[in-house]
């Protein structure tokens, strides 16, 4: 065992020693809270609600870029949904931003062997010039290799990175191979190329490119930059394999304009808490998607799962006492502009937000949650998992959660937090593909994934309990 | 159990009864053969030859429909791998057709919900008229529904088919998904409709639709025909369920002159038999391919394995008895176009082809194969499943098969012929597709296959048996 593990697990002892020293048998909940408890898992494991919600948000309005049409139907669903499942308070808060939009793309190896390639712009990338550009590969097996490369070495090339993503449960595989999606260009033109292409961030053998963020920096040339699908990067290996140059064409276009600004806004609605009301269990997920697909998994699927909790929660006979609170962000994959915009509206306010957790990954069944809390809340997590673990979720003996993608930012800025962690094993052959519909949801893990939510929001409402100490 | 099992079981003890009264040990292969049978078994599961060939032909030239640039050049590629396998006799034979030839396509719900459909023409099609055609879907959930409708009846609609094709290890889904396929547009022109639409017959959720031939009947209107990926079908499914009309896109353009003739040919490679060189036993797959993806599994994957199987044969000490013939036909996915050509060509000596097989399915082991042979041939047939066996493969006791494909015309013509059956399950996830790509080839199951041709082929040509009798 590592220290990073025997740490929690020593801290662990010592505080459930102290507790149960104190009162064996203290249970947080009463025996009344406990049965609302049985029958918040009984009705979120029979409801179809939240998968009712997804399908919903992806037939009637599709995805919705930061900016889009798509974006701003979704704000009105949300509200008008809120507003039917009887939510207390419902409201928008705009966030600012600029709109990118996709035009079309082409790519083809040109030589040794003509073949089409399957590709996809990278989002906010820059378009090709004219026709498009026709150069030869430079060929990276990973980020580091072509940060490796000599500065200019690189001049009327295509920088191709082939690193290839990991499939594993947790999505662990996602962090080694994001990074030359996001920085890639900025390198890539540092070295004197003309373009990047990467192979796509995903797990599947699709002939589907996966876009996402990548970013450009001030005073580095700007570059095009594209994805090719799994099966493309394969091709392209295998005719560079062959060993003489091979010439590959892009063409790219993608329109706008920083001056451009555009609206959207984190839709917000709230359960209001009958004795601290002003106390917030906040649940999340984003409202945005890609542009691809129709945002079913990224993150259709959270927001049916909060909107659904908080619904499930709002049916008890008594309110909770603390306030639930879903807030639906806006652009989180342009680069979470819809959380950074609450963090400047609620800043102040951070001391009421007692909890928080995000759905923002994942295709399958929780398997693990792992607390983010004062070290005197650590028995409370201890019989949250007590009510949760029958749904088959195991509790983490870390203590170091932060929120997922949004909440992220509210976990740093001091809001103790929960993490749960679904199957992600196909998350990632979806991801921001036109792969990403409904047909993805499954609407048996949903339930599960719903009634572990609710009974979160409902526990921390209810117990009362300083997550930060 | 039924009759049909009934009877070729009764027929095989029959056979064997009397086979081991004349001779309980005698096997057909003598010590030599039964080593060679063993040292082919070793190299094939060993080689990686047959997936080297399908790595070669889908990189170097990729996809190959009929009359298509793709098709010459894999008719020189076949052509100088056979020479360089040390083929004794490589020849082609001349196949004429004309050429379908994909253009754009566009199709989207137009209302209540704006969505895009991943859609693609069906070969064969005709273009849309004009910009592309709008009209309200007219639902089908299979084919007979369709066909039952009143003639007229759907003036200004587009027919909607959409059956979904079943998952089953031997494929045998295909079959009732396939009908609306090929004549639904008939079906639909016949009922007033302006366009066919179907559910894609595959089983995959990728936005991927599935294409393949489609026909018109002379004196029926012809309207343009396309298949739609499942997830799509889904949404389309999911915005009629809301009870209104929904109003559809379609803009389909597809090329091809019924009197421009093109130029394809069958490819025919022989190991010369040092006996019998008239008497052949022939082992085929076909070149060509859709012209979408790089026809991996269909039929790069049947390509390999038959060349890679004859040319192991090749490298014994002592070239076989009979002759093998490696057959790759023309023109199989428009409509067996080579395969009607070899029959014209070699109709008169089908008394030769002592007995064939083709591969042309499957992406996994083969798990089961079956005889088509004389009753008097089914003791060999026995004899050869003993070598076989070990490799995972159980003999059919059933004694009809057919050839696949393009040798169902021999075998229809009186070719003995035995049927290999892979494990199809993912097969139709990728059939007719842009995920047909090499990475759906398995490196480990491709050498079993070609393990077994290779048996089969040795030991037909080897044993000397008449498989008519």
């Amino acid at each position: 065992m590592n220290k990073k593990l025997l740490s929690p697990l020593a801290k662990y002892a010592a505080i459930f020693s102290a507790f149960f020293i104190l009162n064996v048998s203290a249970d947080i909940l009463n025996e009344d809270e406990k049965r609302h408890m049985a029958s918040l898992k009984a009705t979120a494991l029979q409801s179809e609600l939240s998968y009712q919600l997804v399908e919903s948000l992806t037939t009637e309005v599709g995805h919705r870029l930061m900016g889009s049409e798509g974006d701003k139907k979704a704000i009105k669903w949300a509200v008008a949904k809120m507003n039917k499942l009887g939510f207390d308070k419902v409201w928008t808060e705009e966030v600012l931003g600029t709109f990118w939009q996709r035009g079309e793309v082409m790519a083809k190896i040109i030589s040794p062997y003509p073949q089409q390639i399957s590709a996809i712009a990278l989002g906010g990338s820059i378009s090709t010039q004219g026709d498009g550009l026709t150069a030869n590969i430079a060929h990276f097996e990973t980020f580091a290799d072509l940060k490796a490369a000599p500065d200019n070495s690189l001049h009327g090339k295509i920088a191709f990175i082939s690193y290839r993503m990991e499939r594993h449960i947790d999505g662990e595989g996602y962090g080694p191979a994001v990074g030359a999606r996001v920085g890639g260009a900025v390198v890539a033109a540092q070295k004197g190329a003309s373009a990047l292409i990467i192979r796509s961030v995903g797990t599947d053998n699709n002939r589907t490119a996966h876009t996402g963020i990548m970013r450009y920096k001030e005073g580095v040339a700007k570059v095009p930059a594209a994805s090719i699908a799994n099966p493309d990067a394969d091709m392209l290996i295998n005719q560079l394999n062959r060993g003489g140059d091979v010439s590959f064409f892009l063409k790219l276009i993608a329109h706008s304009d920083p001056k451009v600004i555009v609206k959207s806004a984190n839709v917000i609605g709230e359960i209001t808490g009958t004795e601290f009301p002003n106390e917030i269990v906040s649940i999340g997920a984003h409202l945005d998607s890609w542009d691809v697909g129709t945002g079913a998994l990224d993150d259709g699927q959270g927001v049916g799962i909060m909107l659904a909790a908080a619904h499930h929660i709002n049916q008890l006979p008594q309110k909770p006492k603390r306030t639930i609170r879903v807030i639906l962000f806006a652009a989180e994959e342009v680069g979470l502009l819809g959380a950074k915009e609450y963090m400047k509206l609620h800043k102040d306010n951070m001391n009421n937000h007692v909890i928080g957790a995000e759905w923002d990954y994942g295709t399958g069944k929780i398997y693990k949650m792992t607390s983010g809390v004062g070290e005197l809340a650590l028995p409370a997590i201890k019989e949250l998992s007590g009510y949760i673990q029958a749904l088959g979720v195991e509790l983490s003996l870390e203590n170091n959660a932060k929120a997922q993608s949004d909440m992220s930012l509210l976990s740093a800025a001091g809001m103790p937090s929960m993490n749960f962690s679904p199957d992600a094993l196909a998350y990632f052959d979806y991801h921001h593909t036109e792969n990403d519909t409904l047909d993805k949801v499954s609407q048996k893990d949903i339930k599960q994934n719903t009634a572990v939510y609710t009974l979160f929001a409902y526990f921390a409402a209810q117990s009362g309990i300083d997550f930060r100490k």
